[in-house]
């Protein structure tokens, strides 16, 4: 059983290796091959170790529930079939999604050292969960990794009054020197499991992350969690955003607004697609890495008043994950307990 | 000359087709061909049509003063290299952004038909202007238009004081049954010429907009104008913005930050880069417009409380552009007589 050290009445901490075990251990119990168990928590992992619970193991219970409904199937490969020269679609088989991506990935990060850049267009798969561990795998290869995502309409158009967009994040990585450049970015003013947390906790929202059900801006997180979420930065967030549902949807076939289903219920088939690209510099007769862009990036860290007031996208993550990889992952007990409890239903010793 | 009708002190109203003549001819006057004047003007032209003055012809003075350094040179053809299967090095020759443009565009569309994605990256080319008209080329051939560019460093990194991040705008167009829906947005708060307007006005910034020149957040125009303009949305804009920072200079091996020059000055040659992407539905096995999706963009139109509270992204500018192409394009006086005075230095009658 993992190490649970109470560290305040609020928190559990976790060991994270400890975790993926359990996560593993449970999939598996509940249908899923060992290798595809392996790829679904090691994503749900990572969400947790870079303080982003809403993609962390908290969706643990929807994916075992998935799985027992026939609405994850861990069974099939997913299969990679290229359209033309650079692009592949990949049919996911109603298996997991980080799977589905896995093989996204390889197949167009292979391509893309002879064409240069490749696109990965996938359907038929599951949530894919956080956008960075798969740009970050593509920027392990030395290119530059893109990837959008489409999700359940939970965000009101700019002017709107209810919900017809996705959380629709941006994914990018840019190799550098050191460590990747990473965006992780939902066209999203905050995630619905921030508004629940806020709601759960009687806390007052920020005004400009929601409205209610009537369509009026609100603070109070009950009122939103029955509204809908607000665009991040205005009207051009909700460009962003409504701008990668109609590309995601009309490279992969998949469903537009409130017909997006299958990536928080119970009851739905995955009716999201999800866009992967990988770009080679070096394919392109480039530099793997610009110079000078080492030197770039320690002059933005150091443009603000104090060390540490300016980032590079990634910092920030990487520091939490590696503190946490050290020091353990904090949950929340009741959710730690439902981990627990799910385990136990599939242990056999 | 230009029928120009006084409708306010602060205002003329110019037609937009003589306006387009007089910059040609402004244009070719200062050694531009005639088929490159023709299509600098077309996007000055264009800015002015969908009220985004910031590029329109507000921008032929430097344009004028940098053919006459030999800053822009109209002479040689942009040249593109396939340098992989799927992506074009366009190598601008020193001449009009959107000459290069066109290069990079008509390379890209026509080789996405087999590839299904290919990539334009181009450098040693001024200025390329608003990316809408741009996407819309790539988006009236079916395909999806996608564009990045940097620009001189205005914007300052999150938590940081001083400018060391373009405005770096992001275009988006994804073809529909009817108009496209197109994305022009820029990764700042606002232009540094919306800026200087308020500070010509005496006008007071919203919070957020911009920081002096000791990094503290102002709402004085003149105060910001010598500081720096914020990112769009917080965090998440400067994310962007850096991103596309890096993956612009890295593909395009132009430079970074406060090194990229030549968009607004009239002293250095243009270091930045663009980039552009055509995907094509068709050449996927997809359809070119997704089924439903008529039916998505009218229900989310349809979404707000009244007629209008909701636009689908490039309504709006249409619908200016429209209006402006019937009515004629306001331009403050000062910069009218300019641009007259600019096309008498050249005019042989």
């Amino acid at each position: 059983m993992a190490r649970a050290n109470n560290v305040s009445v609020s928190e559990v901490v976790i060991d994270a290796a400890q975790l993926r075990t359990i996560v593993v251990e449970t999939l598996v119990g509940n249908g899923a091959t060992p290798a595809d168990a392996e790829k679904q928590a090691r994503i749900l992992i990572e969400g947790d170790l870079r303080d982003q619970h809403s993609h962390g193991v908290r969706r643990l219970p929807v994916l075992v529930e998935r799985l027992r409904r026939g609405l994850i199937v861990s069974a099939e490969e997913p299969t990679a079939e290229w359209r033309s020269d650079a692009v592949a679609v990949i049919d996911g088989h109603r298996g997991f999604g980080p799977v589905a991506a896995g093989v996204a990935i390889s197949s167009i990060t292979e391509k893309a050292e002879t064409t240069g850049i490749a696109l990965a267009a996938v359907h038929n798969s599951n949530h894919v969960g956080m956008l960075a561990p798969y740009v970050e795998d593509i920027a392990a290869t030395g290119q530059i990794g893109i990837a959008f995502t489409t999700s359940e309409a939970l965000v009101h158009p700019w002017g709107g009054t209810r919900a017809m967009v996705g959380t629709n994040p941006i994914g990018i990585a840019v190799p550098t020197d050191d460590e990747p450049l990473v965006v992780d970015l939902s066209t999203a003013a905050v995630s619905m499991g921030k508004v629940l947390d806020f709601a759960a906790a009687g806390r007052e929202l920020p005004l400009g992350w929601a409205v209610d059900a009537s369509g009026d801006a609100t603070t109070d997180a009950s009122a939103a969690a029955a509204g809908a979420i607000s665009p991040f930065g205005g009207p051009k967030g909700y460009a962003l955003g409504i701008a990668l549902e109609v590309l995601v949807a009309t490279l992969t076939g998949t469903a537009l607004g409130t017909d997006v289903r299958g990536t928080l219920d119970t009851e739905e088939v995955a009716t999201k697609g999800d866009v992967f690209l990988a770009i080679s510099p070096r394919a392109i007769g480039g530099a793997a890495v610009l110079p000078g862009l080492a030197a770039y990036l320690a002059s933005v860290r150091d443009s603000g008043r104090m060390p540490g007031d300016v980032s590079i996208p990634g910092d920030r993550a990487r520091a939490t994950r590696r503190a946490r990889l050290e020091g353990g992952i904090p949950l929340f007990p009741g959710l730690w307990d439902r981990v627990r409890e799910l385990h136990r239903e599939v242990r056999v010793d």
